[in-house]
């Protein structure tokens, strides 16, 4: 259905003189790009080329979140979290994964979090295939980074995610559940915004800006993931999985509601308030 | 259901006249969306949702604005404010209001904020009726909101906005009336902005940026609200109210002259330059 | 020769269909509101309603710039600088500022700084009468910001600029020439492309940055002002005058510099390069 | 390649009514500016014009980023780095290289750093005679630079980059390596998005971020470069040359690796797609 949408676009900008840009136009949604995976129009290097942009895009934003918890250590010889720091975790993440998705937007759609790319597939807006195939980046290039990370570094320890002193499990997962839902509550509202003309920049700032603000906020507490790539590549390298799955459950969990309530309350509500006539 | 959706907003593209985007073009400066509230198009079922946009907004907002004020207080037990606290607590206000607001935009205009909803109405430009619904869901969503992070961080008390040493209520009235003025005065003169290929990401920008601002200077005398919701959840869930009608007058006080001041002198002198012709 | 410019542009928007939003497009650009102020065109009430606006976009900017200043002195007790202070002046005199010169843009160019008008009309790009109101309106806007500080303050100082120990006037001067040299470069080099989409949020994000980093550096030093305005009320009100002609004499410099500069290298090449042809 | 993608461009707005507009446009992506070097449009003073404004956007930038750090010197009596100092540094190199891009942009593409430059040469988009004209102005702004600010400071050592203990030239290699690969891909993949209409600001925005984002991280290992012109201009002030080379080799070997990535998987894929019929 999506490519109905999309062949008409292509269509109207077959019109003008940009054939030139052609396929690009149709990429400049997150969702977009994705969905054009389930059509026909999809080919195998296409996919390949997106898992390849979503990998180096995780890649690139873990490299620069995860370094500053590393850096944070290395500065204060592995001393307690303190303000100064969760500013510092916030500006890292939040300036980098708003690079992290403007660099992939056009290609991938800038997903970078299997979260994302799960709330995605609950909205019917990927295949499950391809959704797999993002996965695998994504943790792909959460990995090296921190492998990277752990030889720049001069052998230092990549932190994993963990529970701070009073933070049950439960308490952890509530936490990641509702930041999380923000997040992809946040990628469905400047995604699916119908003015393409300004959504290249509202998306990937505000997909940015929530978390750099959730941070603030979740990271005294839990770490503030909301993201099972960030989580995993830290664990892997330092191997140390405690209370890992909750870096799983609630992210997931969070994006699923954000999918379902968005889909369900403003992108089906819309339908019915328009007639099916001629616009 | 995104198919529909999607194949209308394909089918009024190939007509390339925009019809369909007609009255979204007209709803994505937050005040434009109100004021169809007045006129005869508004149905009862986008009221709801505008409504549950604002109540998902400003959860989100709450959400991450409240708890870093708890976060810094787990960091320093409960230790007195100091300037890295408070470039928290603005970088998680500012980040967060930009996403509350931007996420809002195209349904409810984006207000998160009971002030600015008594700054449309001041200025004509959203009727009582959706007006108190929106404080309905204001409120709603910061209770709601402080109620997730009581949870989430183990039974921490969601702190009330109250005056530092040697500020008296008048002295905090004042600010939260300047402070306050200067937010809605943006509203105004970023949602009404004729360039709209701009508004969408200049008007949550500025909001944003102002907040931002602001708590870096009142931050440190009486918590720089500039927004009753923001005051009201914290309040209601530690239930302490004192000196709470502070964050009620000095924000209203502040929104109503920002709407008179802008209408009387840049809205009303446009009208009044531009000749009553056909546009 | 701007005019030139001007009215070509002008001339192109009347030929297209958007008579409505005919004066609004000539005047979101800084330089071109004034620049339009030397023309027949300028009306009475509109160079009042500019100088309104200019005082109201100034009271918001030292708001929230001082009132940092003084929130640091309380909750420090008035101690020395830390960079944790520096990085809170900075942000919210960089987030402040984005937000005076975009709500003053389409009104009075939003320069909220003499020293920016003084480049302005170095380049023959705004009148001296015209130029002068918006001086009186930007040092009345900078000392009801300090009077309303005093008082929401509950009588606190509003700390007037000085030099660090170590820093001599000449090295002051130094300073602030060459950080309002950038700041005004700034304000030309992004208010005149003529990227017309783009420009309302480029230029005021880079007004905003460029100084929010300078006051990283300079900060330090001698307060980093890069605006007569920005140090005079503070100085009136605290009635402290030392060495106050550095913030002055460095500004107008710096600023009369970067309007020469560019004039001449940047806007003046072009215009050789280009016929006079029909546009 | 990227010529050929010029000249459809142009042509296609030579056909509009913006004949004033004509030169500008093409020149709006960092790249396009460079490429439209190798075309036999180029004038002699058009690139002694890009020079002098990669000179002055390269000073600025210098000013305020090497600047931050003399001012955390200056503050903290020559301390050790600490998160609130990261944070410092991060926001004036963030915001200052966001700033100098964008007023760069439309002159000279706005690369502010050599490394960028060699990525172009690497990926084809500029001559070796431009590039090293590029190089020498930029060198040379960083140069100016440290000498306004050794006599602004009066006559603190403008510090050089350096590696932490524990940290090897390998490990350094390493960092910068990464982190300028990411810069460069960044640089890359917004720079050359044919969303033009927005290009502008997602562009200088993503480029300063990203090397924001990457100094939490690598600057307390090694100060956090990608940018050779950024680490010559203390190092030739201040005399100290030690190591000097890691902040060439890996910054150019990042760069290299980025332009290579992005040419080969990203803009070649993309060709073969294409048809090669008449745009």
């Amino acid at each position: 259905m999506l490519p109905d949408f999309l062949k008409c676009i292509s269509r109207s900008i077959s019109h003008s003189s940009f054939h030139r840009f052609h396929s690009s136009f149709r990429s400049t949604m997150p969702f977009n790009r994705v969905a054009i995976g389930r059509a026909e129009e999809a080919t195998q290097p296409d996919a390949l080329k997106a898992a390849l942009a979503e990998f180096i895009s995780t890649l690139i934003f873990v490299f620069a979140g995860e370094g500053s918890g590393m850096a944070f250590n290395k500065l204060t010889n592995n001393g307690a979290t303190t303000p100064a720091g969760l500013v510092s975790a916030s500006l890292a993440h939040g300036f980098a994964l708003f690079v992290a998705v403007a660099i992939g937007a056009n290609i991938s759609g800038g997903h970078v979090n299997p979260a994302v790319t799960f709330g995605a597939f609950v909205g019917g807006n990927i295949t499950l295939l391809r959704g797999i195939l993002y996965w695998i980046a994504q943790l792909l290039g959460s990995t090296v980074a921190c492998l990277l990370l752990k030889f720049a570094t001069g052998g230092l320890t990549t932190s994993a995610f963990s529970l701070s002193t009073g933070v049950s499990v439960w308490n952890a997962v509530v936490f990641e559940i509702v930041m999380t839902f923000g997040l992809v509550y946040t990628v469905y509202a400047t995604a699916v915004d119908p003015k393409k003309g300004n959504i290249g920049i509202i998306a990937p700032l505000a997909i940015g800006f929530i978390v750099g603000a959730n941070i603030l906020a979740g990271g005294a507490f839990d770490g503030a993931s909301m993201n099972p790539a960030v989580s995993f590549g830290p664990a892997l390298v330092s191997w140390s999985w405690e209370n890992h799955w909750v870096y799983w459950v609630g992210p997931l969990i969070g994006a699923g509601l954000a999918g379902i309530v968005y889909e369900l309350f403003f992108i089906s509500h819309t339908h019915e308030q328009l007639p099916t006539g001629d616009y």
